[in-house]
């Protein structure tokens, strides 16, 4: 299970979160409170929105708590939206293109979460991603290829349309009659401008997603950043944060189960 | 374009021929003699036979020539059959699982050389692949895919066979009626006991390969590892090495047009 | 505080004590019992003897839990004398030569433990090492440093001798009139057929080390490898395994304070 | 023989010179033209100078050509004062720390070259860095122990002066009565506002050295970027480029003779 941050408000240093805070992503690397697996040791990733359109991205094997490289990008690399990951490994090889977060044109994605039995799924849902985008491919995780997916979905247009048309396909590959296996999904989606973050599950609890607001800017985590527990609000499951460009962000819920219901 | 080494005789020390000979496949990943990319540094491995079933794998993104481990690995483990690659990246990242040797079961295979227009053939290649070996896939490569479609055409039976009915339908594949793609397909195959080493093309010149014997000692290599020159006989395009355990090395066409014309 | 084991005996895969038992030094590498540090992912290093008289090493700084090359290298390499480590990093930087075993010559060593204040000993353990010996001072850590003031000491002629003449030493830059600091010794030392590990401290409680004998064979670990706890015999501080080729190991005082109070 | 760009000027993306440029540094870390090793694939490393008194850097171990992570940071980081290093050892560990640039407090520094016969001067080198200044001495190349001297040497008050002296030091060395040893020193020195090239060398002939003006921009480059040669001006042996803040670039001898005349 992994732990990841997600941030879009004033343009700040990446370390304000990713570094610094007592119980920061860096520190959760190593000791993860609410997760089953105690580390995220299994690489880690940073994605960043500046002046050009699409996301910077620092990917690296190492575990995050080692490498004086992160130190450096997070005191010097300032953005207005960024993404910070720490990988605990379901199956899928270490490896960079494997790290999260991902990059396709200007959107971003990352996960925390696994779907169902992977290795019988894999190829239905690599087939969800259009030919226009398997290119972008460059990974084997689960969750590259239901971002790919989103993102053939018409993410451009909808992205929470994409997102829940996507999780509702998921979620009824691993719902057959015979068998159900877990679907987990807290995941957060950027074009750098907007900020969604995902909490959902079938056939299973839920990761848990928190976020915090504080003037016009908000941020969404695996787990709190510090004891101050007032000010972390829980993501119910099923729900979703919105922080759309200069708007405050929204708690609405998920609409996953509307639109299957609706099918 | 990348080069290798395959060995199979007495057993030897790595080192013999990857770090000893003047031209050694280490010197080659700074600076190869025929090859149109002058440095193979993205990334190199080495696989072996032991007493286990199964291969051993050594498999590492820095170049060869910079990497500590590799020599005192090459001095120190002792093979009858063992594959060694320095990569040249044609565009797939450079990650372990994405460097040669790859291997599944008993099955050790490596290849120099491309398949066409990748990002366009390659949704077609994967489905070569059976479900029964699709989880092995942990890489991007074309080489990657071609192995796994080749194992899975039935490698335990008819090696030869099995090779030549995959490079006849990747033949099609880039040989429509509108267009031709360059296929390019120099590799080696081995079980554990038997080794196979192929040189193929299609719309393209082959690249090179040369074998040289020695007692009942045969290695295969991209390209000559000493300025001996008349020891290293070049294998002729369109044919391949067949050296099976306890048999002298046979050189023979590789039968993937009789099998095209059969068709 | 790092982990490690020491095998002498019969000849064996490295994966019988690295990955095979139930709290395998691997499984130590993400979650040791009996450490102050929970997770020991800074890097490891294996260290063997075959047939060359000099040791293999291999040495990398991702968590061993994660690399897939250690568990093929386990499974392949055999050996009657063998080291292996995993890290945690009491500061100095994660890289490859500041992992352990460290190798000179023939001679082979791996600590746990810290020598007091390392930025202001380090000159001063530094200048112990002669000259004909620092230049195979390639990395920065207090435990390479003791390691080659140990060979430069007379290892060859007296081993027990020389590290006790260099931990002496060591006790004497540690405890000044005015303060002391503390000094943890944990170590093996192996020649390709003798080995010595050792468990001292000054000015503080040594780290822990065990060991267990089965026939001829002896392996000595810094905690136990399963939950046969009887039979794992704790060496008591201040004492060292003396495991020499052919002959039973034995129990005996590491005698560094007789030699102090002879001066 | 390594290669490296420096710049100071308007603020720009580090792409501008280090990926963009027909013959940028990436470029020559794959083929340079006017250097004795055509690869430089030892490792590299960036650092600059933004908002933070103190320099960001980013070493990694892999070659420049194949660091993906290398390409979004050099679109993404911009910066008025920045450096570029690819390397090729000339013998020392292939690490991070052992690449360039080196930092120390908001000292920055790299080097191509190398320090006579290493192995024997080391210590004498060792031994100019004061205590003050050891404890940032992580890694172990003739290039951080010759930075450290010239921190220690009284950088902050006169940065011309320190690095004269300790040049002369250096020059007094490898000029022995007996035997004379290689020196070549082409380095780059800055402070975040200041940036200082130098071109020398004793007993050999000095490595290459370029720079091109632009408006108040300079940019110092090993070998030139592009083909329009009539832009880069030569920088003679013994001489420097003193870009201070708001000032031109100027040309000038670099005073180690003077200094070594004066003594």
């Amino acid at each position: 299970m992994c732990r990841w941050i997600a941030y879009r408000g004033e343009t700040i240093p990446l370390e304000d979160y990713v570094t610094a805070p007592v119980h920061s992503l860096v520190v959760q690397s190593q000791r993860a409170l609410e997760a089953t697996a105690s580390t995220n040791g299994d690489g880690f990733g940073m994605g960043w929105y500046g002046e050009h359109a699409e996301p910077g991205l620092y990917r690296e094997v190492r575990p995050a708590w080692s490498d004086e490289n992160l130190r450096y990008l997070c005191r010097h690399i300032r953005s207005h939206l960024y993404f910070a990951h720490v990988r605990a490994s379901t199956g899928t090889p270490i490896m960079r293109p494997n790290c999260h977060p991902f990059a396709c044109g200007r959107w971003m994605f990352m996960h925390n979460g696994l779907i169902g039995n992977w290795s019988r799924l894999r190829r239905k849902v690599e087939a969800l991603i259009p030919d226009s985008v398997y290119g972008s491919r460059i990974g084997t995780t689960d969750s590259e290829a239901v971002f790919l997916a989103i993102v053939g979905a018409g993410c451009d247009r909808n992205p929470i349309g994409a997102t829940a048309s996507v999780l509702a396909t998921l979620t009824d590959m691993v719902s057959t009659k015979d068998y159900k296996e877990p679907l987990r999904f807290t995941a957060a989606l950027a074009n750098g401008r907007d900020l969604y973050a995902f909490r959902y599950a079938a056939n299973d609890n839920a990761n848990t997603l928190y976020y915090r607001e504080s003037g016009t800017s908000v941020v969404v985590v695996s787990e709190p950043l510090d004891k101050e527990r007032a000010h972390w609000k829980p993501v119910p499951p099923g729900h979703m944060v919105v922080a759309q460009a200069d708007k405050p962000a929204r708690l609405e819920p998920f609409p996953v189960t509307q639109r299957m219901a609706a099918e």
